[in-house]
C-alpha cells in the first residue's frame, strides 16, 4: 500500500519516529520500509535500487525528524541521486508522475515558537517548500505535511506522553492512505 | 578574512562554483577553505575540527550549488553535525554569535522560473528560509545570498558565459566583504 522512506540517523535511539514506524508495522496496512541511513551508512546511495522500491508503489511516505528546520541530510542525499533525470524528471522523466509525496515528521520545539515573533520565526510550512517544489517538478501530488511538535527530550513532556503523539501521528497516516485507497 | 565552507559533492567537474572559488583565491582577501566533500566522502565529519576552523573567522561563506531547492546533503551533514548543543546553540552556546553567516550558492534553472506562475513557483529565498533561520538562531548575521542563475548545461549560454558570471559572483563577495571589513 506505500513505500516508506525512513530518514533518520539515529533510528535505534529514537523515540517518536521509532514509535511511529513501529504502529505502522503493526497496523493492517501494507508498508515497505527502506531504512535508507542503515542501508547506507556511508550515503552512498544506490539510485537504481531506490528507483526500483518506487516504481512498486503509489504512496511514497518520508518520515524524519526535522533538523536545523530542514530534513536530514541522508534524506537529502536520497533526493539528489535517486531522483535522476530521466527517471523524475527531463522530456522522458515521469516515472513519478501521479504518485503521493507524504511527508511525515517530528518537530522538537513547541508549535508556538513557530511564528515570526517566536524563537523561530517562521510557521512549519514555510521550511516545506523544497519538498513541494520537489514533488511538483516530479509530477508527484504533494500531500500537506503530517507532523507533531515537542519531541525534544527538552519538550518537557514525558516519554510515555511522546510515543502517545507519535502513534496519533501513525494513526493520521493510516487514516489517510485509506481514505485514498 | 574569511573561512568558506565548499559543499560541492563534484567539485572537480563543477563549472561555476569552481570558477568562483578560484577567483576567491587569486584574490588579494584572505579566505580559508574547507572542502568538506573531499574531506569527507563518507559522509563522517568531525565536529571538533570543523568547530576550531569556525572559531578562527567572523565571516563564514557557504558555497554551493543548489540541487532540489536546497542544500547538497554534505552540508545539511555539516550543519547537523558541527552545530552542536553547547557551541551553536543552548544556555552556553554562543560560539558563533556575531559572527556573519554570508549563503553563496549557484541555480542551474533561469530566474524567471522561480514565481508563482514558473515552472519552480517560489522565489529563491522562499528556499532559504531554513539556513535564515540556522543562522538566527545560532546568533549569527544572516545575509542576504548572493547567487546567480542559468548554471545548468541546459541553460543556453555557453561555458565562458557561465564561468564570467561566476567570477562576477567572486567579485561581489569580495566587495561585500571588504565593505564590511
Amino acid at each position: 500500500m506505500a513505500l516508506l522512506i525512513l530518514a533518520h540517523p539515529n533510528f535505534e535511539k529514537s523515540l517518536a519516529n521509532k514509535a511511529i514506524v513501529e504502529e505502522l508495522i503493526t497496523s493492517d496496512i501494507n508498508v515497505e520500509i527502506r531504512n535508507i541511513a542503515s542501508l547506507y551508512p556511508d550515503y552512498n546511495i544506490d539510485a537504481k535500487i531506490e528507483q526500483e522500491f518506487i516504481l512498486k508503489h503509489k504512496n511514497i511516505i518520508f518520515q524524519y525528524p526535522i533538523y536545523w528546520y530542514n530534513m536530514p541530510a541522508i534524506l537529502k542525499q536520497w533526493f539528489d541521486v535517486v531522483l535522476e533525470y530521466g527517471f523524475a524528471y527531463g522530456s522522458t522523466g515521469d516515472k513519478l508522475k501521479g504518485k503521493n509525496f507524504i511527508p511525515s515528521f517530528t518537530v522538537g520545539a513547541p508549535e508556538k515558537d513557530y511564528k515570526a515573533l517566536g524563537e523561530h520565526h517562521f510557521k512549519v510550512h514555510e521550511f516545506c517548500k523544497n519538498i513541494e517544489q520537489t514533488a511538483y517538478y516530479t509530477q508527484m501530488n504533494y500531500i500537506d505535511p503530517i507532523y507533531f511538535h515537542d519531541t525534544s527530550v527538552n519538550s518537557g513532556f514525558t516519554k510515555e506522553e511522546i510515543i502517545l503523539k507519535a502513534k496519533h501521528q501513525a494513526k493520521n497516516l493510516i487514516e489517510f492512505l485509506k481514505s485514498i485507497e
